[in-house]
């Protein structure tokens, strides 16, 4: 493995990247949000109100029948302007060396962001969400039904987070 | 958009997939389970408490650091067999057609699939967990921490679910 002198400065570790990927994602439409720089955008996704629209491409629309029956969704997203090198990262507001699949980081292999969002209403292709935290313009990949019976595990813990408050 | 003769004929619509994906991904490992072909998985991740395993690839094993303190993760994998093209579907156990975007089917535009499942242990660069309801052999896309902070809501509904029960 090898470190850049990025991830030397910082105490952050970086890969080499595979020589090529081993499968292809479409970006099915866009993400809009009030947010045009990242140090704009809300720490996580509860921490803004703010409404978001989701925009379907032409060619997927079919695809959201039935969704305006759902309460809450989850969306994945990819979060283009991330490193995908960082094995080992410091949070700038925590300043711990921590493991990428330990962190909700973007920067990860494969920069696939997950939320899960409350809707407020879907127009033809469009959907009005709350609980997103990302950049305008942001590639969506997929829209899926949140269904509390697998998805929602109220007692879980993040240990490394639980100990530091 | 086109229909296929797949389409047409069990009541689904396929439409033309783009030209060329926009983005790829790199499999960072594999996901063990004790399903061999699609008709033994379980119909949902918590039917089954069989403990699979995950191994992550020696190049991003160092990135599970701190995981083992997370009483659950999200994980998000491949589901490669799955056909890309289809917009509404009829799922074979309820008989009527949705949109693909109301559903969790594996087919869908980017089939990547999302698990919440509880972690048991960690061991060098393999994780046993519980909750997950793939084939063995699926390909791994990515391991994150639960929150239940914005990842559990309890009292979602899923309004097309709800009714026929």
């Amino acid at each position: 493995m090898a470190s850049t002198d990025f991830g030397a400065r910082n105490g952050e570790k970086a890969v080499d990247l595979p020589a090529k990927p081993d499968a292809g994602v479409y970006f099915i439409g866009r993400i809009r949000t009030p947010w045009r720089e990242r140090k704009d955008c809300p720490k996580n996704a509860r921490e803004s109100d703010a409404v978001c629209t989701v925009e379907v491409d032409p060619r997927w629309a079919e695809g959201l029948k039935d969704v305006e029956t759902c309460s809450h969704l989850v969306l994945l997203y990819w979060m283009d302007q991330s490193p995908r090198t960082l094995v080992r990262q410091v949070p700038g507001h925590y300043g711990v060396q921590r493991g990428t699949f330990a962190l909700r980081s973007p920067a990860r292999p494969n920069p696939i962001a997950m939320s899960v969002v409350r809707l407020l209403k879907v127009e033809h292709a469009t959907l009005s969400v709350v609980g997103l935290d990302c950049l305008d313009g942001t590639p969506l990949l997929d829209i899926k039904p949140y269904f509390a019976s697998t998805d929602s595990v109220p007692d879980a813990q993040v240990g490394w987070h639980a100990r530091r408050t």
